[in-house]
């Protein structure tokens, strides 16, 4: 077998054999096909695409290229999420323990973040001590006991993934449906869950730009799971107007806090409930949506869901204090307020804007060497469909950068407000199972 | 100027400015882009085309990549041929030393082989002591004085195109308008000569497997060359049969020769004779098509085409007397004759399969590091449109290669004989200038 045949073919239009993509898979991780070869290939599936039974054979093979997972000896059924990724998604902070103090086993692998904002991973470091890069050893023991844990990926997960996504973000080959979701269901089904919840995001502020190519990302994605033996589902979700309020890394782990506490953003905790009650059905622990929804509220209501944060922030090093007292996260040397021009209806709040405003502020990377300001960000007040008067606070500021004025008036322009009145859009726009 | 960017930017089918073509080339010879980045681009190339703008600029790069033959010192118009190649294609090696001999000058660069036999540099490597890799100064020095050499390229030449040849090799990329295009080209003008004649072969013994393809490859190239400043013109050539009768290396120095005699098989000629004739146009040495065929047929008749071919072996070193004495070229161990296995008339010879047989025989190279048989290979006996006898030698094999039974079998079954009259093909089909 040689791979330019391999390349040739799909070139041409033609569908690749199960032992052609077991060869290209294992023969680009074991260093044997170069780079170049498979940059062209990738190009190649970019034009040509791949039917189901090929993704499926590929992210099977990727899951397969290095470690998997062994979850087996974690009692109960055990969930995990995934979000595409937006400007404020602080989801997991929140619904992890919503979820774990229902019963479900949570074993996240998370990452850092380019953009915006840091990732998962970056917000959870902004509470002193926090530990996200555990042994395996502590991770399944954590899980077992307290039922979460969100940790990062250990080096021998997928490393096909690894090559193939550093590859593809320097060869203009991310933009592919069958690599997207290969990548992103490699990763998860390697990291061992039962079941997987898909958030797809849509809109401005994510990948896919419409609620269409998100939509076909998320079947793919979810028959991908379903016929490699996983429950697996997914939610669309609107992100043209960032999620929640908080935008910036402590800021967001403050909001998921407060949210924790029965006090966070209506939005926010719409798509909490609702995913959580999904991943409730999945693990088998409601017997309906509705069951579900009470149960999460009662978490939220009681207190444990709060408590199961405390529980993981401990387990993880963290200093729990700051879960108590979230008034302790450092605050900016600047804190500024932007007011509406005009009375009016908010129409957009466009997602893109806020976070890339975010990250000159400081809340995110620009290169893997930058460093993120853990207290840098933006702080909503009104959101698409409230009623403004001129004057009125519409986001408060956070950064040490000095030159700041013109950061600010961006922001400003990201608000758009008429004079007609604004429908509140939908957070979840869809389920897919 | 980031590569990624070029990648996105013709992946989504948009020109690429000069600008853009300038730094990928650039960046590319001097090691700054790597191959990774640069066989997505040649790919989505491939998808995507290139317009004649980008094309034209390509090409001049790709020529400016690394030195340029100056030949302004030698007298005369230089004129320069290329074919795209086929089984049998003896034809630099004949028609260069008849339009020398009619005051043309023929400064040509040529290469080796891989596949059926060897390239033209091989094919007269089978003249022992002919040496192909002159000095420039011995180049410019003999084109000056006897008017023709054929050598190797030098090392200096255009580097931008053996970077992409060899990669575009590897990774599925060949099969481009715009590349082969361009890299033709760049070569031929690199070369320094006045007036380009390409014969651009199709057929299922040539790259452009339909006269269509033959005829849009032969435009792209014509307007390239005279975008750049050179009269550029092509023939558009049969390649359903083999060229000749010869295929093989020694064997074809002995058609070659044999042509210069005036004892050349009639389409060979006919391709000389007519190739010959629109070069001396070209050059402004004949006035019309009919007065450069008389020149070449009288350089024919009176012996100065062939001195010209003593004059050149012996100016390279060449022993002089297999030029007079073709009898001395080594016989192969086996020599075996393929005959008719019924009456009728030869409708097919299948070019592709008489070439793939000549390399098994020993004639051609699978890889680089393959050594030729130079006294390996076929000579027809019949061609298409010739009417045959049950038990009429087809064609004569030569071979050292002991377990040649199959391959005989192979070479019989690619004659294809009709009941019905065949008329003869034309070995020219078209003239694009």
């Amino acid at each position: 077998m040689r791979m330019v045949d391999i390349i040739t073919k799909k070139r041409d239009g033609h569908e690749l054999t199960d032992e052609e993509i077991t060869f290209f898979v294992k023969g680009y991780v074991d260093g044997k096909i170069p780079d170049y070869q498979v940059s062209a290939l990738l190009m190649a599936i970019l034009f040509k695409g791949m039917n189901k039974r090929e993704i499926v054979t590929l992210t099977d093979r990727m899951e397969h290229s290095g470690d998997v997972m062994d979850l087996s000896d974690i009692k109960g059924v055990k969930v995990d999420k995934h979000s595409t990724g937006g400007v404020g998604d602080k989801t997991s902070i929140a619904l992890g323990p919503m979820v774990a103090a229902c019963g479900a086993k949570l074993a996240k692998m998370s990452g850092r973040g380019l953009g915006h904002t840091g990732g998962t991973l970056d917000k959870l470091e902004s509470i002193p001590g926090m530990n996200v890069f555990v042994s395996e050893e502590h991770f399944r023991k954590q899980v077992n006991e307290i039922g979460i844990a969100i940790v990062g990926q250990t080096g021998t997960l997928v490393p096909a993934d690894k090559k193939l996504y550093a590859l593809r973000d320097v060869t203009g080959t991310v933009e592919s449906m069958p690599l997207i979701a290969s990548s992103v269901m490699s990763k998860k089904l390697a990291s061992g869950s039962d079941c997987i919840l898909l958030d797809v995001k849509f809109g401005n502020g994510a990948f896919m730009k419409n609620v269409e190519s998100a939509r076909e990302l998320a079947k793919v994605m979810c028959s991908i799971g379903n016929a490699l033996g996983r429950d697996t589902r997914a939610v669309l979700t609107d992100m043209e107007q960032p999620l929640g309020y908080a935008v910036g890394n402590a800021l967001e782990i403050k909001e998921a806090i407060a949210t924790l506490r029965g006090e966070g953003p209506k939005d926010f905790v719409n798509l909490c409930i609702q995913s959580g009650a999904i991943m409730l059905e999945q693990a088998k622990i409601a017997k309906s949506e509705k069951e579900a929804e009470e149960m999460l509220k009662k978490a939220i209501a009681d207190g444990s869901a709060l408590n199961k944060l405390r529980e993981m922030v401990k387990a993880q090093g963290g200093d729990v204090s700051y879960i108590d007292h979230p008034e302790k996260f450092p605050e900016s040397k600047y804190v500024k307020e932007v007011k509406a021009n005009k009375d009016g209806y908010i129409k957009r709040i466009v997602a893109l804007e806020i976070g890339e405003s975010a990250m000159r502020l400081g809340a995110g990377r620009e290169t893997f060497d930058d460093v993120i300001d853990m207290s840098a960000g933006i702080v909503l007040n009104k959101k698409v469909g409230d009623k403004v008067s001129k004057g009125d606070i519409l986001c408060v500021v956070h950064t040490n950068v000095e030159d700041h004025a013109h950061i600010l008036k961006d922001i400003e322009n990201a608000f758009h407000i008429v004079d007609e009145f604004v429908a509140v859009p939908p957070t979840v726009h869809d389920y897919i199972h």
